[in-house]
């Protein structure tokens, strides 16, 4: 029974809560039993779980056999470092450490169907998460993230994406590298941009094909204008622009209009 | 120059930032020079602004002169005060009180070209004021909040709705009330459910329409069943819903994109 916040374990929650980029173990961390049944569905290995006692072992029993039964070592410890061990307000009793997801492989872009979120420079981990999550559901193939954009692992990110970023392949690369590849295996790169010369729904988006979200205040990245086109989502009232993860979702569910071609319209 | 965080003009910014609906003088807080100009020129009336002196006098000093012009008390402030008076984490030099928006009337839901947005129990005020900003960016003529929904003026939502909150119409009234207000009126009733026995592409969504976002966990409030159509978007991937503020922005760029008529496609 874990009854201190200073125990080595506890501690090691905590950095790798604030931290996650920096682990060396290159783990990430689980608030709640959620997260958790996620990465463990998706296969991932979980080494460590805190389990909030006597409060939640009842509650968390079966979660807690399917983590040992994993091979993850389930410490009980008191309620309070529990909560001080995870990172969010209300502790569900549960926070967990986990290897994250292996990174994809860039053979993921041969696929002639496929269809690639990009988020370059994407600052907020909520926005990442929740275009994660809007990705799978859209029918996105892969996500690639560049250098500049949050660590979607990280625990915000993570609660937004809702399991997605155990789901989808997640290629992490430099700009230039990304739109190297995407050059050389001729997908259609399309460029979410508020000043784009191309409406989206007159835009040409069928696969493969790379979305490009860029940077929440500066927008897309100028490497892009060679290689993209600029494709603007038409604002009929006096806004600036759209949230980042809300233009990525008009334009996937475009793509999966298309797809659908017509037979539920 | 206050130079104290127990100031009692300190004291009222941090009352109304922390409980913006419980404000007798129905105040609300606006943190940064952004949302303060979007005020002024929505024409709301700002009571009082705290500056951080001296360090963001002069940067600021175009915004101060439009708010005294305006009536607005503008105090000098320790840069430690303002950032204490405001809910940001990185201050921006500048917090103010301002007059909310007055309520609009529901002569509003008489427009034959009526698309509403309803958040109908909508909890997270980032989701809120995401979808405020998308509404007002689709073209969306108001929106109409229930009992149970976030507040749109306090200051997280404040923040995602970029000024949104300030231009579109907001109706505040119990889900009942709403509901029997659009059904007399023969408002088309479109309820976002992942449930729903409709396609959102195949479901008619003309105007006058009033599309009803639910709760983020437990979904649309069974009382618009009886009066509503479900419509899904469709989940291509192993993902349980969609973000509220993303299915919010799926529908209304759908209408969007049937009012363009094909014209742009």
């Amino acid at each position: 029974m874990i009854t201190s916040t200073r125990h080595p374990l506890v501690q090691a929650f905590r950095r790798v809560g604030a931290h996650s980029r920096r682990d060396p173990a290159g783990r990430m961390l689980l608030d709640g039993p959620r997260l958790i049944a996620e990465a463990l569905d998706a296969g991932l290995a979980v080494s460590d779980a805190l389990v909030a006692a006597p409060v939640a072992t009842a509650r968390l029993a079966p979660l807690v056999a399917r983590l040992r039964h994993s091979g993850a070592r389930v410490h009980e410890a008191a309620p309070r470092v529990v909560e001080a061990a995870g990172t969010v307000v209300t502790s569900q009793g549960i926070v967990a450490l986990a290897a994250r997801p292996a990174e994809a492989s860039d053979a993921v872009l041969d696929d002639p169907g496929l269809v690639l979120l990009v988020a370059d420079g994407v600052q907020d981990p909520g926005n990442l998460g929740t275009m994660m999550r809007t990705a799978l559901a859209a029918g996105a193939t892969a996500v690639a993230l560049t250098e500049e954009t949050a660590d979607p692992f990280q625990p915000k990110a993570l609660r937004a994406a809702m399991g997605a970023a155990f789901r989808l392949p997640v290629l992490r690369l430099a700009t230039v590298a990304l739109r190297a590849s995407l050059v050389a295996r001729r997908v259609r790169i399309v460029v979410a941009d508020p000043r784009g010369p191309l409406d989206y729904l007159a835009a040409p988006l069928d696969p493969p094909a790379a979305i490009v979200i860029g940077n929440e205040a500066s927008g897309p990245d100028p490497a892009w204008a060679p290689v993209g086109v600029g494709v603007r989502i038409p604002l009929f009232g006096p806004v600036e622009s759209l949230n980042a993860a809300v233009a990525a979702a008009v334009l996937l569910y475009e793509v999966a209009r298309r797809r659908a071609g017509g037979r539920r319209a």
